[in-house]
């Protein structure tokens, strides 16, 4: 049985990993998740490669960097980290962060982070079990979240 | 006997290292601190990392980088060594970074030093004891130091 | 037979993919061709040194970030990890990225995009077969997309 | 005996390089003293490296980097090699950089390159045969050049 | 039989390379120059890194970024891989950087990539066979390219 991993923190506002592990179950049957909850951001990378050793074949780091620039730079530094667990364990860890000045207000910050946790969820089953799905998909604008972008 | 390790600057113009080191007794038993002191917040990743080489099993990282855009940078650079480090260990270094120009005067800037260092103690404590309990408050938009936020 | 690996996003607005394996299969007998679409820029390097752990001798890591700041920063990692990939398997990965800013409409991106793509699939070819035509064409302002540069 | 490394460069404006030495011959017996001067900053992480390898058991990393934004960079670049060498090794790099514009003319910047320098040295005296003094001062304000800051 | 690699681009404007293989000829008998050419800055790490596995004791990486912020990123980011090569293989890479807008004009900026090149060919000799003529100059302002800087 293959096991995805979950990382989240409780610096965010919203359970990501909640609408995550949701996702997950009404779409793949079989599959063990198993989540680990940090601080901040800058803790999910060291989560991230600790689910790896325990077996998740991908997993996913949700976090909602603020809107100020040291935010910025957190999530820079955390992003860096997630890259590099992946090098070091040639496993993908699917990013999903909703930083708060995407959205206008906290209703469609919600809507966000909901909507794009769950459209990475898809996304993390499909590069576990049907890769092919995505390059039927390769060069077509596909966003998480907001819209698409058109394709050219 | 599980050992934290305290890494601290003599550049911090507040006992960081002290505060944390009262809380984590205050708060768990049967636990070991090792502190190890350098210079500047340049100097924690490698004193992180012989914390954990001589067995610690949770580091805090404590420092408080200075209000200039070339202390924004040390601190982006330090940052990225403590998560190097944690990849390298697959274990958890807490950063607790205060800085300067986060506080309006010195009255405000002491508080948020020595609040933000006991939250993130007691994180440290709940990362090596209870994770769940981190699980239970995931999505809920908590903070150190400063008010949490309001979950969405 | 040697084996080129294809790594694509589902994010980009052009199939660069499908442009890069057409132009390989013109220019060059006796390849294989890999490819693997991942959702966005970052999940490129991963994909990248999972093609070469799986036999490719050259990656092309084909992506175009968006014109936003987060964008230009998803782009930076991105490369770093690129970087990383090549160091840490002793392998080139071709970074091809056309960024949304640097055309004027679609029209222009499309075609910039198109034929980026193509002129590094040619580079890919040259460093597999033929690294000593490159040494021909040292300091003389190549350019992939836009026109060559004027050497001095 | 313990050595001490030096790691200096042609680009510096002042022989910090021989201040280190003497502030560290006149501070400490016993020691001996290897220097290895490069042409620029970028350059100082492998010699810091190098000179670990030939069993230096601290090195200091002394650099005078220009006013340019390319020099700033320049000196963010060498600060994350110095790191990285640092957890490589599992030795401490103490880096002394002095930043053209943090002087106000030719005069105060000789001062300060030569008394940051020296008050490194006094560092890594510190952290190599008595690491316990700086826990006596953690948490104080030290700063290395120009006057300490105030603790809280 | 000492060997120098030289690493260099189709992209830049200037046969860097070959400045680089004429100075070091003038310079030094009994040494091997072997040369890879790669599309761009960013290719120069794994370039650097092949060489060094050939055999090359010392690395020349030559490079011209263009003027735009892309292009700075670009240069930052080889940077860093030029530096993580040096420091997985203990082995020096000099880079040799010209930023299109460091000169006036043309000719300024050919007469820079020329003059630049062939001052650090000498640093790369330095280096390989006389380390101690380095230290002779520690701290005196050396620059390549424009004028040295006034020693303090």
């Amino acid at each position: 049985m293959k096991k995805i991993g979950i990382a989240d923190t409780t610096f965010a506002r919203y359970d990501m990993g909640g609408a995550a592990i949701d996702e997950i179950k009404k779409n793949a049957s079989g599959i063990k998740v198993e989540r680990y909850t940090v601080p901040g951001i800058k803790d999910l990378p060291v989560a991230a490669k600790k689910l790896i050793n325990s077996g998740c074949e991908i997993v996913m780091a949700l976090g909602m960097p603020g809107p100020q620039p040291i935010d910025k730079q957190c999530a820079h530094e955390a992003s860096l980290g997630l890259i590099a667990v992946q090098l070091m364990t040639d496993t993908h860890v699917i990013e999903v962060f909703v930083h708060e000045d995407e959205a206008e207000d906290d209703r469609e910050l919600k809507w966000l982070a909901e909507r794009r946790t769950r459209e990475h969820a898809l996304n993390a089953i499909a590069l576990l079990f049907h890769p092919e799905k995505l390059t039927e998909k390769a060069g077509t604008g596909q966003r998480q979240g907001f819209d698409d972008a058109k394709p050219l």
